[in-house]
């Protein structure tokens, strides 16, 4: 039996362990999974004869040490800042390991050592870092190939809710962390190039320069600009491209109402409200406005933005119930953004039935024998349930596949590594399809952002 | 002969060089100043008997200590994070010292030790902080003196032209750091109190919420909120009122053209420009707006801010010519922030005829007798030239009469202090009307924030 230790058992390890039991049979697998919650971890396995479920406290060197030992091959699915204690271990103990999360500067520091060790240590091999390397990187290298070259890359991704369960006013709902897309965007400006110009957004007008994008059967999406659009520049060896953008996919009309929150203030994650504990819904709101003995919140909030009443904005905020003055904040010492993440947990938490979508859009633009050309690539995976969801899908099944590949060999150059090459990302997307994860490619004419010249 | 250590010989220093020869025959006073620049130290003193002029490095301990251990009291006017070694030295040697900053936490931690030794360590003793300090408790005194209850304190100082100097469209120019004037209002949302509610304005609204303010026989000026209102909350004993509110002065219009700035991005120092060096004022200014192959900058630009062609906002951008494809940034790897302030310098730097001017307006909103009662109090002062400046009159005569008053033992009181006693102020206050710096103070009605009531 070749053991998997699979560490970390939360919301995207479903289809992760799913996948593996079902082949652990044909490919002779043992897979452990360790978690501080072995209840919860239990219901993944199922009791399937091929598992056992270990509680397993990452900080607890001794007993993380002797899981790790006894595995062939380790799989953190821990938050990214805990992944570290785990790698030197499997350093030390000759193990192959796999995360879905960045690459950390110590992560990266023990490229050389794994090397040494002849281990494969790959990275950012969930959706976003992952797919969207793979997928992009598989039609880069295909233009390459050809003798074609790179003019434009943007590349967008969304967690979204399925069309099925997109019912309220902002066509969105929390299907991951929910403190991540309150901040989302804060940090510093966002920058991208475009035509060869570096372009600079703050975040107060992120949420005002977006993009619109068209997936069939999907109808229409935006894109605000991601703070990193430049980050794999030279990792896609894209040195010389004139184009490069990187974005968040919404619905359309999410980003123009976000945008009322960021410029009252109240993503802010930076500063304790005072005595937020007491406050009302309708109190938090009125704090980020002038003080007025007559004017109500909601004129003085419509006044400040700007918004007409017959604005379909105004409706969002309205079924939001920010102004209501009998829903109790309830949190001690709390930022403005940990105030409105409630606030928004209330409207936008998945209902039970609720399923939820992974989108992605790439944009290759190349020119090619003398002529210029353009390939649209669209992906979209939809949730089942709130256990398989699409993001647990998207995340989960390139971890696991990348796990079997590299017990089997076929994944096998060692060091610290994302899925770039072509040995990682052949096997990979290819087996994907057949879980409906399916880049649907289409030529498309080369407009670049001159519209009206060509 | 009482010897005065005066370290630093910078814009500011003027007055107080000034005042203290003046005084020097009369009061038995020899004046040293300590400066890396010897030759402008020198033009302030014009080789007065009572002074001599040391070359000092105050990194220098050496120097610095034989230099203090030769005075009787210690000023420094070194910009705030230099006083330090300085204080310590004062400590060891049993020197009084005076200065116009900020207590660091650093100066506030030798309190005791000032304490033991009898010595008077004072800070905050310049314009703001310093004459805001002295004239607000004067006043908040008074009324407490009479059985009064303070309901309202609002502060606000501009360091602005004078009338005959306020020559652009902006109705400003560097009198002080430019720097500073770039940056201000950043680094989190602005706190104060209003009728007893906290109110926070992000800083991408700050410049939108501003109040008007008018000095009789000087117009009207504008205000937006300082960073840190409630700061002196509990120093001047303030913990049950309602209103508390500092705010910075600008000419009215102001606020709304440098939002624009702000709502691009262009004040931002967090991160450098690409090539900032080669770049035009055009080109910096394109980096903040998005790409097209035909829209004029210009276009773009009023677009981006839905700027009218005939609005007085869109003439002040002209003004700066920040649309010149001729004219280069030439600063290399600079920030936003540092980019915005060299076009502005261009534009907002004083002629040598020019003069400044300090403004600054106090309400107090107060109940006596059961009655509700306001006292404004404004002052206005006027700049001489470049060298005898409204701001360097303003910073260093309190200084200068607090040196003095130490010496003659008429601010005895030992410790790391600010001028809050009426030991301090009094005697100050009282000097500076023989200096023009006045208070006008004017009862009026208290209309608190309820004009529609009242």
């Amino acid at each position: 039996m070749r053991k998997i230790l699979i560490i970390g058992a939360g919301k995207s390890s479903s289809y992760l362990i799913k996948y593996l039991l079902d082949k652990s049979q044909s490919e002779n697998l043992h897979v452990t999974i360790g978690d501080l919650n072995v209840e919860n971890a239990k219901k993944l396995t199922n009791n399937h004869t091929n598992s056992d479920v270990i509680h397993l406290d990452v900080f607890d060197a001794s007993s993380r040490i002797s899981a790790v030992k006894n595995a062939d091959i380790v799989v953190s699915m821990l938050p990214a800042r805990f992944h570290i204690e785990v790698a030197k271990d499997c350093i030390t103990l000759g193990k192959h390991m796999v995360t879905a999360s960045y690459v950390s500067d110590e992560m990266q520091a023990l490229d050389e050592l794994a090397k040494d060790k002849g281990l494969v240590f790959m990275n950012e091999i969930g959706v976003d870092p992952g797919i969207d390397h793979m997928s992009a990187m598989k039609v880069i290298d295909e233009i390459r190939d050809k003798g074609g070259k790179l003019l434009l890359f943007e590349s967008f991704t969304g967690g979204l809710v399925a069309p099925e369960s997109d019912t309220n006013l902002w066509n969105y709902k929390f299907t991951w962390n929910p403190r991540n897309v309150v901040v989302a965007g804060q940090g510093g400006a966002a920058k991208f190039l475009q035509e060869n110009q570096y372009k600079y957004i703050p975040y107060n007008r992120l949420f005002r320069r977006t993009e619109f994008l068209d997936v069939e059967g999907f109808g229409r999406f935006e894109a605000y600009a991601n703070r990193d659009s430049l980050k794999y520049q030279s990792v896609y060896g894209l040195e010389d491209i004139k184009t490069l953008y990187r974005g968040t996919m919404r619905r359309v009309g999410f980003s123009r109402a976000w945008n009322v929150f960021v410029q009252l203030g109240m993503t802010d994650d930076s500063y304790v409200i005072e005595d937020s504990e007491n406050m009302s819904y309708r109190d938090f709101v009125n704090s980020f406005l002038a003080y007025s003995p007559t004017d109500s919140v909601e004129l003085k909030f419509r006044h400040a933005l700007k918004i007409d009443q017959d604005d379909i904005v105004w409706d969002k905020f309205m079924e939001l119930d920010i102004f209501s003055a009998e829903k109790r904040v309830e949190l001690k010492r709390a930022t403005p953004a940990q105030i409105l993440q409630k606030i928004l947990m209330d409207s936008w938490t998945l209902a039970p039935e609720d399923k939820d979508m992974i989108v992605m859009y790439h944009k290759f633009g190349f020119e090619l024998n003398g002529q210029k050309h353009q390939i649209d690539s669209t992906m979209v995976a939809l949730g089942e349930d709130q256990t398989y969801t699409a993001m647990a899908k998207t995340v989960g099944l390139p971890v696991a596949i990348a796990t079997l590949a590299i017990l089997n060999g076929t994944i096998s150059t060692p060091g610290v590594q994302i899925p770039i090459t072509k040995e990682v990302y052949t096997t990979i997307l290819k087996e994907l399809e057949s879980f409906d994860i399916i880049f649907n490619e289409k030529d498309t004419q080369y407009l670049g952002y001159n519209p009206l010249h060509q």
